[in-house]
Protein backbone atom coordinates (compact mmCIF):
# COMPACT_ATOMS: atom_id res chain seq x y z
CA UNK A 1 0.00 0.00 0.00
CA UNK A 2 1.38 3.07 -1.15
CA UNK A 3 3.10 5.46 1.52
CA UNK A 4 5.05 9.04 1.08
CA UNK A 5 8.17 8.04 1.85
CA UNK A 6 10.30 11.60 3.08
CA UNK A 7 13.38 10.15 4.93
CA UNK A 8 15.78 8.30 3.70
CA UNK A 9 18.69 6.14 4.23
CA UNK A 10 22.49 6.59 2.98
CA UNK A 11 22.06 3.74 0.73
CA UNK A 12 22.27 5.02 -2.43
CA UNK A 13 19.96 4.25 -5.76
CA UNK A 14 22.12 2.21 -8.34
CA UNK A 15 22.00 3.47 -11.80
CA UNK A 16 21.04 0.17 -13.07
CA UNK A 17 18.06 0.06 -11.20
CA UNK A 18 16.91 3.73 -11.71
CA UNK A 19 16.85 3.18 -15.14
CA UNK A 20 14.96 -0.26 -15.45
CA UNK A 21 12.47 1.38 -13.68
CA UNK A 22 12.87 4.59 -15.83
CA UNK A 23 12.55 2.09 -18.84
CA UNK A 24 9.28 0.50 -16.86
CA UNK A 25 7.76 4.62 -16.62
CA UNK A 26 8.08 5.25 -20.62
CA UNK A 27 6.03 2.30 -21.14
CA UNK A 28 2.98 4.15 -19.67
CA UNK A 29 0.58 5.20 -22.74
CA UNK A 30 0.97 8.25 -24.54
CA UNK A 31 -0.49 10.48 -26.69
CA UNK A 32 0.05 8.90 -30.83
CA UNK A 33 3.53 7.64 -29.31
CA UNK A 34 5.02 10.98 -29.43
CA UNK A 35 6.64 10.60 -25.86
CA UNK A 36 6.42 14.39 -25.34
CA UNK A 37 8.17 14.52 -21.63
CA UNK A 38 11.55 14.61 -20.19
CA UNK A 39 13.18 13.80 -16.92
CA UNK A 40 15.75 15.54 -15.53
CA UNK A 41 17.55 13.38 -12.75
CA UNK A 42 19.58 15.48 -10.14
CA UNK A 43 22.26 13.70 -7.94
CA UNK A 44 24.96 16.25 -8.01
CA UNK A 45 24.46 17.77 -4.46
CA UNK A 46 25.44 21.28 -6.03
CA UNK A 47 22.58 21.07 -7.99
CA UNK A 48 19.87 20.22 -5.67
CA UNK A 49 20.87 23.10 -3.48
CA UNK A 50 20.03 24.98 -6.18
CA UNK A 51 16.87 23.19 -6.80
CA UNK A 52 16.40 23.42 -2.82
CA UNK A 53 14.46 27.22 -2.80
CA UNK A 54 12.31 26.23 -6.08
CA UNK A 55 10.78 23.54 -3.64
CA UNK A 56 10.80 25.81 -0.04
CA UNK A 57 13.60 24.44 1.24
CA UNK A 58 11.86 21.12 2.17
CA UNK A 59 14.41 18.68 3.39
CA UNK A 60 13.99 15.84 0.96
CA UNK A 61 15.71 17.56 -1.92
CA UNK A 62 18.51 17.61 -0.25
CA UNK A 63 18.18 14.41 1.77
CA UNK A 64 16.67 12.68 -1.00
CA UNK A 65 20.32 10.70 -3.54
CA UNK A 66 17.89 11.44 -6.24
CA UNK A 67 15.65 14.00 -7.09
CA UNK A 68 13.88 13.48 -10.57
CA UNK A 69 11.76 16.15 -12.47
CA UNK A 70 9.45 15.22 -14.28
CA UNK A 71 8.70 18.03 -17.51
CA UNK A 72 5.99 18.05 -20.80
CA UNK A 73 8.48 18.68 -23.63
CA UNK A 74 7.37 19.79 -27.05
CA UNK A 75 11.07 20.75 -27.61
CA UNK A 76 12.75 17.43 -28.87
CA UNK A 77 9.59 16.55 -31.18
CA UNK A 78 9.33 19.85 -32.46
CA UNK A 79 13.50 19.68 -33.65
CA UNK A 80 12.79 15.97 -35.14
CA UNK A 81 9.70 18.13 -36.94
CA UNK A 82 12.14 20.97 -38.83
CA UNK A 83 14.93 18.57 -39.47
CA UNK A 84 11.97 16.27 -41.29
CA UNK A 85 10.58 18.64 -43.53
CA UNK A 86 7.67 19.56 -41.20
CA UNK A 87 6.33 22.71 -39.42
CA UNK A 88 5.68 22.13 -35.90
CA UNK A 89 2.74 23.68 -34.09
CA UNK A 90 2.87 22.74 -30.88
CA UNK A 91 3.20 26.27 -28.85
CA UNK A 92 -0.27 26.28 -27.71
CA UNK A 93 -2.63 25.18 -24.64
CA UNK A 94 -3.57 21.84 -26.04
CA UNK A 95 -0.46 20.83 -26.76
CA UNK A 96 0.89 21.50 -23.33
CA UNK A 97 -1.85 20.09 -21.46
CA UNK A 98 -1.33 16.55 -23.72
CA UNK A 99 2.29 16.67 -22.73
CA UNK A 100 1.65 17.08 -19.00
CA UNK A 101 -0.52 14.70 -18.89
CA UNK A 102 1.83 12.32 -20.39
CA UNK A 103 4.49 13.60 -18.23
CA UNK A 104 2.60 13.02 -15.06
CA UNK A 105 1.37 9.15 -16.58
CA UNK A 106 4.91 8.47 -16.70
CA UNK A 107 5.59 9.58 -13.38
CA UNK A 108 2.90 7.64 -11.73
CA UNK A 109 4.32 4.78 -13.53
CA UNK A 110 7.45 5.31 -12.06
CA UNK A 111 6.44 5.34 -8.65
CA UNK A 112 4.57 2.87 -9.13
CA UNK A 113 7.76 0.68 -10.54
CA UNK A 114 9.93 1.97 -7.72
CA UNK A 115 8.19 1.48 -4.76
CA UNK A 116 7.72 -2.41 -5.86
CA UNK A 117 11.42 -2.40 -5.82
CA UNK A 118 11.48 -1.15 -2.30
CA UNK A 119 12.22 2.48 -2.75
CA UNK A 120 10.60 5.63 -1.02
CA UNK A 121 9.39 8.67 -2.64
CA UNK A 122 7.93 11.78 -2.54
CA UNK A 123 6.11 14.17 -5.05
CA UNK A 124 6.55 17.42 -4.66
CA UNK A 125 3.76 19.92 -5.39
CA UNK A 126 6.04 22.80 -5.60
CA UNK A 127 7.42 22.06 -8.73
CA UNK A 128 4.64 24.59 -10.89
CA UNK A 129 4.43 26.94 -8.42
CA UNK A 130 8.12 27.57 -8.99
CA UNK A 131 8.08 26.02 -12.56
CA UNK A 132 10.47 28.88 -13.55
CA UNK A 133 13.27 28.67 -11.17
CA UNK A 134 13.08 25.13 -11.71
CA UNK A 135 13.51 26.02 -15.33
CA UNK A 136 16.68 28.08 -14.97
CA UNK A 137 18.35 25.40 -12.72
CA UNK A 138 18.15 22.67 -14.99
CA UNK A 139 18.26 24.97 -17.84
CA UNK A 140 15.35 23.97 -19.76
CA UNK A 141 14.94 25.37 -22.96
CA UNK A 142 12.12 26.73 -24.82
CA UNK A 143 8.42 24.30 -24.79
CA UNK A 144 10.06 22.49 -21.82
CA UNK A 145 7.51 22.94 -18.57
CA UNK A 146 8.45 20.89 -15.13
CA UNK A 147 5.15 19.17 -14.40
CA UNK A 148 5.97 17.26 -11.14
CA UNK A 149 9.16 16.52 -9.26
CA UNK A 150 9.96 13.13 -7.09
CA UNK A 151 12.29 12.65 -4.29
CA UNK A 152 13.47 8.84 -4.23
CA UNK A 153 15.36 7.23 -1.83
CA UNK A 154 15.62 3.77 0.43
CA UNK A 155 12.77 4.20 2.97
CA UNK A 156 13.88 5.17 6.53
CA UNK A 157 10.84 5.99 8.19
CA UNK A 158 7.57 3.62 7.47
CA UNK A 159 4.46 6.66 8.25
CA UNK A 160 1.04 5.45 9.22
CA UNK A 161 -1.15 5.08 6.17
CA UNK A 162 -3.03 8.50 5.51
CA UNK A 163 -6.91 8.87 5.37
CA UNK A 164 -8.74 8.56 2.10
CA UNK A 165 -12.53 9.54 1.40
CA UNK A 166 -14.66 6.78 1.37
CA UNK A 167 -15.17 5.69 -2.22
CA UNK A 168 -18.66 7.21 -3.39
CA UNK A 169 -17.96 10.31 -2.16
CA UNK A 170 -15.36 10.07 -5.07
CA UNK A 171 -17.16 8.27 -7.68
CA UNK A 172 -20.41 9.58 -9.60
CA UNK A 173 -22.07 6.97 -11.94
CA UNK A 174 -23.81 8.07 -15.24
CA UNK A 175 -23.97 11.51 -14.16
CA UNK A 176 -21.78 13.84 -11.60
CA UNK A 177 -24.31 13.74 -8.70
CA UNK A 178 -23.98 17.02 -6.42
CA UNK A 179 -23.49 16.63 -3.05
CA UNK A 180 -25.56 17.98 -0.79
CA UNK A 181 -24.89 19.45 2.83
CA UNK A 182 -25.90 15.91 4.22
CA UNK A 183 -23.07 14.75 1.70
CA UNK A 184 -20.37 17.10 2.71
CA UNK A 185 -21.05 16.48 6.18
CA UNK A 186 -21.15 12.26 6.13
CA UNK A 187 -18.03 11.98 3.38
CA UNK A 188 -15.50 14.34 5.63
CA UNK A 189 -17.14 12.76 8.96
CA UNK A 190 -14.07 10.60 9.01
CA UNK A 191 -11.12 13.14 8.71
CA UNK A 192 -12.53 15.28 10.55
CA UNK A 193 -12.59 12.46 13.69
CA UNK A 194 -8.98 12.05 13.40
CA UNK A 195 -6.49 12.68 16.18
CA UNK A 196 -4.29 14.13 13.34
CA UNK A 197 -6.81 16.83 12.39
CA UNK A 198 -7.61 17.47 15.88
CA UNK A 199 -4.03 18.56 16.11
CA UNK A 200 -3.69 20.51 12.84
CA UNK A 201 -6.78 22.56 13.93
CA UNK A 202 -5.34 23.61 17.85
CA UNK A 203 -1.89 24.27 16.64
CA UNK A 204 -3.01 26.73 14.14
CA UNK A 205 -5.49 28.51 16.24
CA UNK A 206 -8.08 27.80 13.96
CA UNK A 207 -11.73 26.69 14.00
CA UNK A 208 -12.32 24.06 11.49
CA UNK A 209 -10.25 21.80 9.51
CA UNK A 210 -11.41 23.63 6.32
CA UNK A 211 -9.67 26.82 7.81
CA UNK A 212 -5.90 25.22 8.13
CA UNK A 213 -6.74 24.85 4.43
CA UNK A 214 -7.86 27.91 3.28
CA UNK A 215 -6.62 30.68 5.60
CA UNK A 216 -2.83 28.71 6.44
CA UNK A 217 -2.15 26.04 3.78
CA UNK A 218 -3.82 26.95 0.81
CA UNK A 219 -4.41 30.59 1.16
CA UNK A 220 -6.46 32.80 -1.89
CA UNK A 221 -3.08 34.73 -1.81
CA UNK A 222 -1.08 32.27 -2.33
CA UNK A 223 -2.70 30.41 -5.06
CA UNK A 224 -3.06 33.33 -6.68
CA UNK A 225 0.28 34.65 -6.62
CA UNK A 226 1.21 30.89 -7.93
CA UNK A 227 -1.25 31.06 -10.92
CA UNK A 228 0.37 34.02 -12.08
CA UNK A 229 3.63 32.67 -11.84
CA UNK A 230 2.81 29.90 -13.32
CA UNK A 231 1.29 31.49 -16.34
CA UNK A 232 4.32 33.77 -16.15
CA UNK A 233 6.67 30.47 -16.85
CA UNK A 234 4.10 28.76 -19.45
CA UNK A 235 4.52 32.31 -21.68
CA UNK A 236 8.49 32.12 -21.37
CA UNK A 237 8.13 28.54 -21.97
CA UNK A 238 6.48 29.74 -24.91
CA UNK A 239 3.17 27.52 -24.66
CA UNK A 240 0.79 30.57 -23.92
CA UNK A 241 0.83 33.93 -25.68
CA UNK B 1 4.16 -5.10 -20.07
CA UNK B 2 1.24 -2.12 -20.85
CA UNK B 3 -0.15 -2.35 -23.75
CA UNK B 4 -2.96 -0.40 -25.06
CA UNK B 5 -6.14 -2.44 -25.73
CA UNK B 6 -9.07 -1.15 -27.75
CA UNK B 7 -11.29 -4.41 -28.23
CA UNK B 8 -13.33 -6.10 -25.70
CA UNK B 9 -15.10 -8.80 -25.18
CA UNK B 10 -18.69 -9.21 -23.86
CA UNK B 11 -17.62 -10.43 -20.55
CA UNK B 12 -19.18 -8.00 -18.13
CA UNK B 13 -16.55 -5.79 -15.54
CA UNK B 14 -18.34 -6.28 -12.01
CA UNK B 15 -19.12 -3.61 -9.48
CA UNK B 16 -17.21 -5.36 -6.82
CA UNK B 17 -13.85 -5.58 -8.93
CA UNK B 18 -14.28 -1.96 -10.38
CA UNK B 19 -15.04 -0.80 -7.43
CA UNK B 20 -11.69 -2.47 -5.22
CA UNK B 21 -9.71 -1.06 -8.93
CA UNK B 22 -10.66 2.19 -7.78
CA UNK B 23 -9.44 2.09 -3.97
CA UNK B 24 -6.43 0.76 -5.14
CA UNK B 25 -6.21 3.91 -7.09
CA UNK B 26 -7.35 6.66 -4.68
CA UNK B 27 -4.37 5.73 -2.41
CA UNK B 28 -2.25 7.45 -5.25
CA UNK B 29 -0.43 10.87 -3.56
CA UNK B 30 -2.21 13.83 -3.63
CA UNK B 31 -1.56 17.29 -2.92
CA UNK B 32 -2.03 18.29 0.78
CA UNK B 33 -4.56 14.98 1.67
CA UNK B 34 -7.39 17.06 -0.22
CA UNK B 35 -8.27 14.49 -2.99
CA UNK B 36 -9.67 17.28 -4.93
CA UNK B 37 -10.56 14.90 -8.47
CA UNK B 38 -13.39 12.91 -9.10
CA UNK B 39 -14.51 9.61 -11.64
CA UNK B 40 -17.70 9.78 -13.39
CA UNK B 41 -18.61 5.98 -14.24
CA UNK B 42 -20.47 5.43 -17.74
CA UNK B 43 -21.95 1.91 -18.39
CA UNK B 44 -25.45 2.91 -19.18
CA UNK B 45 -25.48 2.71 -23.37
CA UNK B 46 -27.42 5.81 -23.64
CA UNK B 47 -24.73 7.97 -21.83
CA UNK B 48 -22.27 6.47 -24.05
CA UNK B 49 -23.44 7.65 -26.85
CA UNK B 50 -24.04 10.95 -25.69
CA UNK B 51 -20.34 10.82 -24.86
CA UNK B 52 -19.29 9.50 -28.26
CA UNK B 53 -19.42 12.60 -30.42
CA UNK B 54 -17.15 14.43 -27.49
CA UNK B 55 -14.36 11.52 -28.24
CA UNK B 56 -15.18 11.59 -31.88
CA UNK B 57 -17.13 8.62 -32.11
CA UNK B 58 -13.84 6.39 -31.30
CA UNK B 59 -15.45 2.80 -30.99
CA UNK B 60 -13.86 2.34 -28.03
CA UNK B 61 -16.47 4.14 -25.92
CA UNK B 62 -19.50 2.02 -27.33
CA UNK B 63 -17.40 -0.97 -27.14
CA UNK B 64 -16.02 -0.77 -23.71
CA UNK B 65 -18.31 -2.21 -20.75
CA UNK B 66 -17.41 0.57 -18.40
CA UNK B 67 -15.69 4.45 -19.61
CA UNK B 68 -14.61 6.27 -16.78
CA UNK B 69 -13.69 9.84 -16.92
CA UNK B 70 -11.25 11.65 -14.18
CA UNK B 71 -11.94 15.35 -13.32
CA UNK B 72 -9.79 17.66 -11.88
CA UNK B 73 -13.15 18.51 -8.90
CA UNK B 74 -12.63 21.48 -6.70
CA UNK B 75 -16.37 21.75 -6.34
CA UNK B 76 -16.25 19.05 -3.05
CA UNK B 77 -13.85 20.76 -1.63
CA UNK B 78 -14.56 24.20 -2.25
CA UNK B 79 -18.80 22.69 -0.62
CA UNK B 80 -17.39 21.66 2.66
CA UNK B 81 -14.83 24.31 2.96
CA UNK B 82 -18.07 26.64 2.95
CA UNK B 83 -19.98 24.59 5.13
CA UNK B 84 -17.27 24.96 7.81
CA UNK B 85 -17.08 28.79 8.13
CA UNK B 86 -13.85 28.56 5.50
CA UNK B 87 -13.86 30.78 2.28
CA UNK B 88 -12.49 28.60 -0.40
CA UNK B 89 -10.02 30.22 -3.00
CA UNK B 90 -9.64 27.73 -5.68
CA UNK B 91 -11.33 29.40 -8.73
CA UNK B 92 -7.64 29.64 -9.65
CA UNK B 93 -5.17 27.74 -12.46
CA UNK B 94 -2.44 26.59 -9.80
CA UNK B 95 -5.57 24.98 -7.83
CA UNK B 96 -6.81 23.74 -11.35
CA UNK B 97 -3.35 22.49 -12.06
CA UNK B 98 -2.76 20.77 -8.91
CA UNK B 99 -6.30 18.82 -9.22
CA UNK B 100 -5.69 18.21 -12.61
CA UNK B 101 -1.98 16.42 -11.57
CA UNK B 102 -3.92 14.73 -8.91
CA UNK B 103 -6.52 13.11 -10.85
CA UNK B 104 -3.50 11.82 -13.63
CA UNK B 105 -2.37 10.14 -10.99
CA UNK B 106 -5.20 8.40 -10.13
CA UNK B 107 -6.10 7.51 -13.48
CA UNK B 108 -2.75 5.76 -14.00
CA UNK B 109 -2.64 3.97 -10.61
CA UNK B 110 -6.00 3.04 -11.72
CA UNK B 111 -4.55 1.88 -15.26
CA UNK B 112 -1.68 0.21 -13.28
CA UNK B 113 -4.51 -2.05 -10.95
CA UNK B 114 -6.90 -2.37 -13.79
CA UNK B 115 -4.18 -4.21 -15.91
CA UNK B 116 -2.73 -6.41 -13.19
CA UNK B 117 -5.96 -8.03 -13.18
CA UNK B 118 -6.11 -8.90 -16.54
CA UNK B 119 -8.49 -5.91 -17.51
CA UNK B 120 -7.39 -4.02 -20.70
CA UNK B 121 -7.74 -0.15 -21.41
CA UNK B 122 -7.34 2.46 -23.57
CA UNK B 123 -6.53 6.23 -22.50
CA UNK B 124 -8.78 8.87 -24.62
CA UNK B 125 -6.59 11.90 -25.66
CA UNK B 126 -9.59 13.44 -26.65
CA UNK B 127 -11.01 14.60 -23.14
CA UNK B 128 -9.48 18.11 -22.93
CA UNK B 129 -10.10 18.80 -26.96
CA UNK B 130 -13.84 18.54 -25.94
CA UNK B 131 -14.31 19.22 -22.38
CA UNK B 132 -17.55 21.28 -22.53
CA UNK B 133 -19.41 18.89 -24.40
CA UNK B 134 -18.28 16.12 -21.99
CA UNK B 135 -18.91 18.79 -18.92
CA UNK B 136 -23.00 18.70 -20.64
CA UNK B 137 -23.07 15.22 -20.85
CA UNK B 138 -21.58 14.49 -17.62
CA UNK B 139 -23.22 17.68 -16.13
CA UNK B 140 -20.05 18.53 -14.30
CA UNK B 141 -20.62 21.83 -11.99
CA UNK B 142 -18.52 24.60 -11.92
CA UNK B 143 -14.82 23.98 -10.69
CA UNK B 144 -14.81 20.37 -12.71
CA UNK B 145 -13.07 19.49 -15.28
CA UNK B 146 -12.42 16.16 -17.17
CA UNK B 147 -8.78 15.64 -18.17
CA UNK B 148 -8.61 12.25 -18.80
CA UNK B 149 -11.04 9.29 -20.09
CA UNK B 150 -10.21 5.50 -20.09
CA UNK B 151 -11.70 3.18 -21.63
CA UNK B 152 -12.40 -0.69 -19.78
CA UNK B 153 -12.98 -4.16 -20.67
CA UNK B 154 -11.72 -7.68 -20.51
CA UNK B 155 -9.34 -7.61 -23.94
CA UNK B 156 -10.62 -8.97 -27.28
CA UNK B 157 -7.01 -8.58 -28.81
CA UNK B 158 -3.09 -8.93 -27.96
CA UNK B 159 -1.43 -5.88 -29.89
CA UNK B 160 2.53 -5.73 -31.05
CA UNK B 161 4.20 -3.47 -28.10
CA UNK B 162 4.72 -0.46 -29.01
CA UNK B 163 8.02 0.89 -29.96
CA UNK B 164 9.40 3.55 -27.70
CA UNK B 165 12.35 5.89 -28.21
CA UNK B 166 15.74 5.20 -26.52
CA UNK B 167 15.85 6.47 -22.75
CA UNK B 168 18.84 8.46 -22.90
CA UNK B 169 16.56 10.76 -25.50
CA UNK B 170 14.27 10.82 -22.66
CA UNK B 171 16.57 10.98 -19.65
CA UNK B 172 18.82 14.03 -18.74
CA UNK B 173 21.57 14.11 -15.96
CA UNK B 174 21.84 17.44 -13.81
CA UNK B 175 20.76 19.81 -16.63
CA UNK B 176 18.87 19.43 -19.80
CA UNK B 177 21.11 18.66 -22.00
CA UNK B 178 19.44 19.99 -25.37
CA UNK B 179 19.97 17.98 -28.82
CA UNK B 180 21.73 18.00 -31.45
CA UNK B 181 20.92 17.20 -35.18
CA UNK B 182 22.87 14.13 -34.91
CA UNK B 183 20.91 13.19 -31.66
CA UNK B 184 18.02 13.74 -33.02
CA UNK B 185 18.61 11.27 -35.93
CA UNK B 186 19.90 8.80 -33.63
CA UNK B 187 17.21 8.92 -31.05
CA UNK B 188 14.66 8.80 -34.08
CA UNK B 189 16.15 6.31 -36.12
CA UNK B 190 14.57 3.17 -34.87
CA UNK B 191 10.77 4.74 -35.25
CA UNK B 192 11.86 5.95 -38.42
CA UNK B 193 13.17 2.41 -39.76
CA UNK B 194 9.84 0.43 -38.50
CA UNK B 195 7.81 -1.03 -41.26
CA UNK B 196 4.44 0.49 -39.48
CA UNK B 197 6.33 4.27 -39.98
CA UNK B 198 6.54 3.39 -43.69
CA UNK B 199 3.20 2.31 -43.99
CA UNK B 200 2.09 5.87 -42.00
CA UNK B 201 3.90 8.12 -44.75
CA UNK B 202 2.64 6.51 -47.33
CA UNK B 203 -1.00 5.70 -46.64
CA UNK B 204 -0.94 9.65 -45.98
CA UNK B 205 0.86 10.70 -49.20
CA UNK B 206 3.51 11.91 -47.32
CA UNK B 207 7.60 12.50 -47.62
CA UNK B 208 8.43 12.17 -43.82
CA UNK B 209 6.97 10.61 -40.78
CA UNK B 210 7.14 14.08 -38.96
CA UNK B 211 4.72 15.60 -41.85
CA UNK B 212 2.25 12.94 -40.74
CA UNK B 213 2.17 14.38 -37.34
CA UNK B 214 2.30 18.20 -38.33
CA UNK B 215 0.01 17.78 -41.24
CA UNK B 216 -2.12 15.38 -40.55
CA UNK B 217 -2.37 14.24 -36.78
CA UNK B 218 -1.72 17.05 -34.83
CA UNK B 219 -1.53 19.89 -37.16
CA UNK B 220 -1.61 23.82 -36.71
CA UNK B 221 -5.51 24.83 -36.90
CA UNK B 222 -6.39 21.58 -35.15
CA UNK B 223 -4.15 21.99 -31.82
CA UNK B 224 -5.01 26.16 -31.98
CA UNK B 225 -9.06 25.34 -32.38
CA UNK B 226 -9.07 22.89 -29.35
CA UNK B 227 -6.39 25.48 -27.44
CA UNK B 228 -9.36 27.73 -27.62
CA UNK B 229 -12.37 25.16 -26.80
CA UNK B 230 -10.27 24.12 -23.94
CA UNK B 231 -9.91 27.59 -23.14
CA UNK B 232 -13.80 28.52 -23.06
CA UNK B 233 -14.53 25.21 -21.31
CA UNK B 234 -11.69 26.37 -18.16
CA UNK B 235 -13.42 29.78 -18.12
CA UNK B 236 -17.05 28.24 -17.84
CA UNK B 237 -16.19 25.43 -15.41
CA UNK B 238 -14.44 28.67 -13.43
CA UNK B 239 -10.64 27.85 -13.06
CA UNK B 240 -10.01 30.75 -15.54
CA UNK B 241 -11.22 34.58 -16.08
Amino acid sequence: MRKTIRKYTDRPVDDGLLNQLLERACRASNTGNMQTYSVVVTRDMEQKKRLSPAHFNQPMVLQAPVVLTFCADYNRFSHWCRLRQAEPCYDNLQSLVGAGIDAMLVAQEFATAAEEAGLGLCFLGTTTYNAQEICEVLRLPRLVVPVTTITLGWPAENPELQDRLPLDGIVHHEQYADYTDADIDRIYAEKEALESSKRFIEENGKQTLAQVFTEVRYTREGCETFSEKFRDALVRQGFVK
